[in-house]
């Protein structure tokens, strides 16, 4: 969709400026004995997930104000989806989220072989209801009081497996709004007990090969109390499930202040950390664009996957989460996309020798240097080096203006008119 | 719409129990020299309006599950407002919302009239966009880097004053959404000047016995600032503005642990509290039923205000502000105008002397210990008297059950099916 | 020490008013189907452990402003705690604190004797320096990098069970301040893991008949990450321990908004609560007085127990945890224990088979509404009933205050003068 | 104390390096049209106040761990503080706390002088009690409900002045611990009018070229309610007292989640910004160090002020407030001068025209984007340049060690030995 003449075109006005720059950067490094092409290359491995449903642009309960070009559906989805990983080298896989994905299987593929993308994790959703739809979720779904519920959610998340199977999926991530809006409303334990038992019934479809997710949310759309509130009762759920059963951190459901990164470390500890939806927030659930509000902390987070690289039976999934309210959502995902590695690349220069050995004198001060250090490292050259060796952009945003592709799938795609959200 | 003899019927069950406990919490209250008599003519006294908007089913951004009946247009929502009032007696204005609820002004007279109903504080609305709308709000309204944005938003506001002054109104409530979803967005010393500039405007156009109440709010729909974001923002928006601006607070609109009776207390030393938006919430802006999460909370807010009662120049406008996503609506307004009366008839027991010589001697112990003495007095008899003697319902809520209004309007209105959200 | 004519002679002036105010709410409850008196000696048979060290004058960092009389050691401590239990009759046992409280065994049982106390949870200190201490916990105790300080602060762990032992104690509450205040400080995993195997070492000591508490704090004294921070980590540990270690939850522990009701909830469903430390927040540990700021999280922590009596393998260790900084911490302990017979009290006036109906049938408000009911319950009447029949006070703060025991402890306990806390 | 010839010879050894560094930084800002030479003068000219108290070991309620050394009175901390300054070359002044730093002004301004230091804000100590003080505080001071406390309080306001004018001072930070721990323990309206008063008596003896700073802060000591619990209590009293009264921001004293920010976007507004107290922090007044745990946020605090640059009376006043508890406060001191210096060098990198246009365009994507161009600009080639020319060391804490100054004062202070904090 992005003719490569336009990226060459670009790039070759950086290209120049680059090359100094890495080389630079490649001198001052070396000085601390870092390769910068091995961080180079690290940084062409990486790849994030985009979420299928964040190419559209989103909104609050409150109101949403669409762009031009909205896709239609997810094959205008599966292309946004291309550009994005084309011009940022990024994000070679998409998240589906069902049933607002469903479509024929091979054409699916064929539209994502055409774009060089793969199919990440499955996502179910039964805080919905659909049109067709026997059973209403406005009182739960897994976890509802009523068996007939419980069985279609599970029957739908079932039904999400068999999708991703026949995509090439490997994981069904299961967020449930399900929960209580006020004390009383449901029998907490009762509950998380029903919850399980659906959960169970999943499990019991999930190929071998496969992962199931846990992800937890402190609140919203419950706002008294959500069944899988925090990583505590995600633990517990993927302990009683089994070793296939992970959980997913959600950078943007937890209560306030709390500490993000010592939750990963605790999840590898127990062997249950499978993977994170990335975005950014100040409040609550704000789904900002990641890095773009607390970029240390982003950093810190990856601080200790990278340190936790090599651990047995550690293998994650990540995946972008977020809302674009009022950019463009595929400069949003490929900004996004680049932050998320950046954070990756500077955590991958963090010194852990010096670092351990800091640790182990109790030297705060110093410990504390060393990840600022990796954390104020410009390694803009190293993340444009990698995309211009891949063949995306080193300016991803301003190719992508150039392109024209917003203004061309505008004449293509109907005007979507602004719309109330839920509270009209 | 809900026949007298049916309250009657339903009244004279509980009437002989009702006086049995009424006198027995005579007797007891006047052992501490409290005349019951004298409280429950002010919990009869006691009136909130209630939010047109209100009576439909709530949602948020994931979804909104419709109830049986919702009302269609403004008429059918003062008919469930009529109901309210009716079985409460305490709930005897409406708060309109415009667009959503423009209509003739002599036929919203009529309908008002028919129900006993009057009209509270209009509602603007810039934060949506209608279909008709020549500028977007999707990037703000009263603070719009554009011009001809901001006149578009300060003319709705003009026009909501003129239709409040058809309906009797005395008061125009802003809130705006308007801020920013990320560091940069906006020049937020800039825009607030422009906010300033437009509320200026607003201004000039204001009966004399008009207020025009500021909003503030912490976050949401914006994700990373809001123009008037808390109280500090507002009092300088009434300061600037002049004598008929003031400061309306919404329980659900403040940062986390938030001491909320305090900013009471500031802005009636201030001069400049206007009012309320009553409602619940435990994490952010929830817009649970009032008094169903921190019933404390509530009583200390109304323990604020019955202590200035006498203040001159302080004349507060009352008003619900919730979102009702799993209950019936006209219900839970029902039980919130029961609670915020409750809290407000404790607040009315609380020994004012002697917390008064327990303040001054310092004596923190039994100066809380008079404020719980008051919470914890059930004073549901005073307030089951209070409704009985003006006709209105002891138990609203079964009484309501035993109509069949739901049921009624359920078959005259058509039945709405459920909708996603803004994330979709 | 205080004597029983003072009591008696108190107790002669409300004796009659209680008995019309028992007899009317017991009318009233009869209604209803609940038995007064069988409440009534629930209350009767409730008691929460006192910690030794609230009876003196708490501070904070920034200052401590002593009282009167304050507490010379661990026997003035009891005196102390002895007057609580005899005025409230809810307060019939002690938790002790190591070092501070060392004595010989004999003594400590005779003086507990005199007061009718018993001794319950030992609570160990690794957070503080003592002056003939070996290793410093500036940097970790448990989880320090050094061995020979993790083998100190096992060994100090030891030597409370041993003490405790001597004392008929059945739990140690381990609560350490170990973490860091600087990101990259410490290795969280590596630190999580030195702290579970000092755990391990201990609980190879523990007695077969004995628990041990792990509690969980977000933050403070280490402001950047806490090693067991929440009760997820809270339950890890636990698990890894074995069957006789449980979570202690201290309800000022939690991050923001937390639901700590269903915290409780959800280490019931794991078999992993132990017990509680008792107090209240608004900000952050603030430990302060039980019941004083959110009387009504206090009672759904208690609806969660008492709907939770009876489960295999519950038996919960209720402990305050306070600090009393501008009140005489008799009067707060007294008022304190009061609060949470109370909140417990009130909750087993829920009806739970109602409940049940209604949580059923999705009937969010009537199931809301229960619990409302019952704790806006005046349940004084049977507290002051309960303490009357038990020979305490049926007005405790003014019976003690009667007695003059403050002004006689001040008499015979030197003055200490204020001093500045941590910062100086 | 540090010897220029141990400072030229560390910076000896990174001069080539350094050079070569900012030459490159040089080029590469130059592309952008930014010269380094004048961002380099700008670092230079910087220079934040270091409080005397924080060259001592911190502590919480619950211990504090000295270290060696500690300074045992203001000589010896202005001794530490002349080699924070001669070390870093950002922090010519120090910030006295009066009583703790009483002595004769002449030995004060000559041992200042010795170290090229000046004294910045004076601040007084009402939070606790003194040995001789004929009134106790632990009720409150300014506000305290007896006359003779306030006026012992606004004694020692005067006093403070007093001895700061003989120290060549220019403006008196109020901050005080008044509040309540309990709902009803005081009148919060009252409350507030005691603290004006007292504050009108104090302004009324403040120098004409003096300023008076306010100070607000959510919680603690007090921790139901503080006087002054936030910027709008706080502009309200400035705004009372006149011209020469401003209100100070310290980064830790807002609830969670609060935009900072926007506070100080909102207080130049109102032209009542008087100055920062920095630090860093995740849950509550954590007074950590400088930019080690939201460096982004700190960021956009001088985004704002450099912005404001030139702002008709905007004059602020800088100064470090933190607590040093697990490193050596010199070394945390000279980090977090460096770290504040950073963010303001990085604030002033902002491309503000670009910057504005995006805004005017509201395209958020690139003006998020352009701030975070800035701030991701590794500025260390600057600092260190700013420091080498100023004859300061280019790695302060590395030519701090190698200087022996810690052992050496270490040798001639007196060893401290652990305590409690104000728990015990």
């Amino acid at each position: 969709m992005i003719d490569t003449t336009i990226i060459e075109a670009r790039n070759a006005t950086h290209a120049a400026e680059l090359t100094r720059d890495y080389d630079t950067l490649g001198e001052k490094l070396s000085r601390k004995g870092v390769d910068i092409d091995a961080i180079k290359d690290r940084a062409k491995g990486f790849s994030v997930a985009v979420p299928s449903w964040g190419t559209g642009t989103g909104g609050t309960r409150f109101a949403r104000f669409p762009g031009e070009g909205e896709p239609r559906d997810i094959f205008d989805k599966l292309d946004d989806c291309g550009v994005i990983h084309k011009l940022t080298g990024a994000a070679g896989s998409v998240s589906l989220h069902i049933p607002w994905d469903k479509a024929d299987p091979a054409d699916l593929l064929a539209k994502a072989e055409e774009h060089g993308l793969s199919f990440d994790a499955m996502n179910s959703n039964t805080f919905q209801d659909q049109p067709d739809q026997a059973q209403s979720y406005k009182f739960g779904s897994l976890s509802h009081v009523d068996a007939a519920t419980r069985a279609q959610a599970v029957e739908h998340n079932l039904e999400c497996i068999e999708i991703g199977e026949s995509l090439g999926s490997k994981a069904l991530t299961v967020w449930i709004g399900d929960g209580a809006n006020f004390p009383g409303q449901t029998h907490m334990g009762r509950q998380f007990e029903r919850y399980l038992s659906s959960m169970k019934d999943i499990y019991k479809g999930l190929p071998e090969d496969w992962s199931i997710f846990s992800e937890h949310k402190i609140y919203e759309p419950a706002f008294y109390s959500t069944v899988v509130q925090d990583w505590g009762s995600s633990l517990l759920t993927a302990q009683e499930l089994g070793d296939k059963a992970k959980c997913l951190v959600d950078l943007g459901h937890h209560a306030p202040n709390v500490n993000i990164e010592m939750i990963v470390s605790r999840l590898i500890h127990a062997g249950k950390l499978g993977g994170f939806h990335f975005n950014d927030s100040k409040y609550g659930d704000d789904d900002l664009d990641s890095g773009t509000i607390e970029p240390y902390r982003l950093f810190l987070v990856w601080n200790e996957l990278v340190d936790a690289e090599g651990t047995p039976g550690l293998d994650l999934s990540h995946m972008i989460d977020q809302s674009h309210n009022v950019t463009d959502p595929i400069e949003s995902l490929m900004i996004s996309a680049v932050e998320i590695q950046r954070a990756y690349v500077q955590a991958s220069l963090v010194d852990r020798a010096a670092l351990a050995a800091y640790q182990q004198e109790n030297d705060a001060l110093m410990a504390s240097a060393t990840l600022r250090a990796a954390f104020r490292t410009d390694v803009e050259p190293i993340l444009q080096m990698a995309r211009f060796e891949a063949g995306a952009a080193i300016d991803p945003v301003m190719t992508y203006r150039a392109s024209g592709y917003r203004a061309k799938v505008a004449s293509e795609r109907p005007k979507v008119s602004g719309a109330g959200g839920g509270i009209v």
